[in-house]
């Protein structure tokens, strides 16, 4: 069986557990401990990170964006990066907006500042770190309602790697308490379109030891 | 005229300049100075950064992974992104290395903590960055080079978006001084390769005001 290693709330992670469950393609997951750096995990990804996906094959491939734009090739059923060369250049904009902006301005500033340092034993969240990422959070919000109040889903019409590169991302915030979703009423109904696909559920049935999420995180009624 | 906005220290303006030269696609520069947030750039590109690649049929490209990808679609004469589908995975992951974990690990602390705090009039380079950055540099030119010693190309039999995403990020720290190619000869003759192809040329006649590159820089037997 194909083996997703990944974390629970790595929205890289997150990512590709979604993209392989919209295309149907069944997969296993484990879970990496990637801050004990294991040696037979080293040597599947020098880099150390999740998520790494080892198909059926023995095909090893590390990486979100190499494992993304794999599985869009070797999966082409349901095309997730869009079709014409515009439609590409679109989906793949966003996904290195949200994937590269929105980390490093939010995700980066609350989730990795307050998780990544509770997993490593690296003592509390920097303040600064986290008024920066409260306030970057609204104008990226406002940017994500106006993109789904003008197109059907964020890259144009229809689903793609883009709403799934950000609904990891504004998942694995959510489950730390950390959106506040009455800043932008357009983002919250697209969040509530793409929560409630199918591929989402095993996401949102998520519990991570010592975090619990809010009451509305899994709530498809948020 | 196809058009790249571009500055010419940007490690990913310089990978989508080789991209196109090594395709010998014809392309016009023209310098965006991106600090100034002009308003038809920003139309451009919301994040405000460079590159972004206009094609002459109007079709504005943003982020160096969306060009480059595209690039390797709509021009697939010099295939750079591997063939099969593990060449394909291999390349990507190792452009996420360079674009990624290089970047934040090595560029950041010296080429982002030196030129942009001084482009942008935020004061000297801290200290702890360059001292992380200068650290990082060699276990990054160890695994290059272990790469340039196993495989032909840094991914593998040819010459692919890998060693072009590499090049462009040294051959800015190379610009600025900061590249110590003492650390490992592997890295160093692999960089002598690359920098002696006739895509390299216009980069090694960048001249950016203010700073001079080391008297090396445009040495092809440095």
């Amino acid at each position: 069986m194909r083996i997703l290693y990944h974390q629970p709330l790595c929205p890289y992670s997150r990512k590709v557990r979604l993209v392989l469950s919209e295309k149907r393609i069944p997969f296993e997951v484990r879970i990496e401990r990637v801050w004990e750096r294991r040696e037979e995990f080293m040597e599947m990804n020098p880099s150390g990170t999740v998520p790494v996906l080892v198909e059926e094959n023995g095909l090893i491939l590390a990486d979100s964006y190499a494992i993304c734009e794999y599985l869009d090739e070797a999966y082409p059923d349901l095309p997730l990066m869009g079709r014409t060369l515009g439609e590409r250049a679109e989906v793949r904009r966003l996904v290195a907006w949200f994937d590269g902006k929105f980390a490093r301005e939010v995700t980066d500033n609350l989730l990795v500042e307050k998780q990544w340092k509770r997993l490593m034993g690296r003592g509390s969240a920097d303040a600064a770190s986290l008024r920066a990422g409260y306030a970057n959070l609204k104008p990226h919000l406002d940017y994500l309602g106006w993109l789904a109040e003008t197109r059907l889903w964020l890259a144009g019409n229809s689903l793609s790697m883009a709403d799934l590169a950000a609904a990891a991302h504004l998942s694995a915030l959510d489950y730390i308490g950390d959106l506040d979703w009455s800043l932008n009423d357009a983002a919250k109904d697209w969040y509530a379109r793409v929560k409630s696909r199918p591929a989402f559920r095993p996401l949102l049935a998520d519990r991570v030891s010592g975090v619990n999420p809010p009451p509305h995180y899994a709530d498809l009624d948020f």
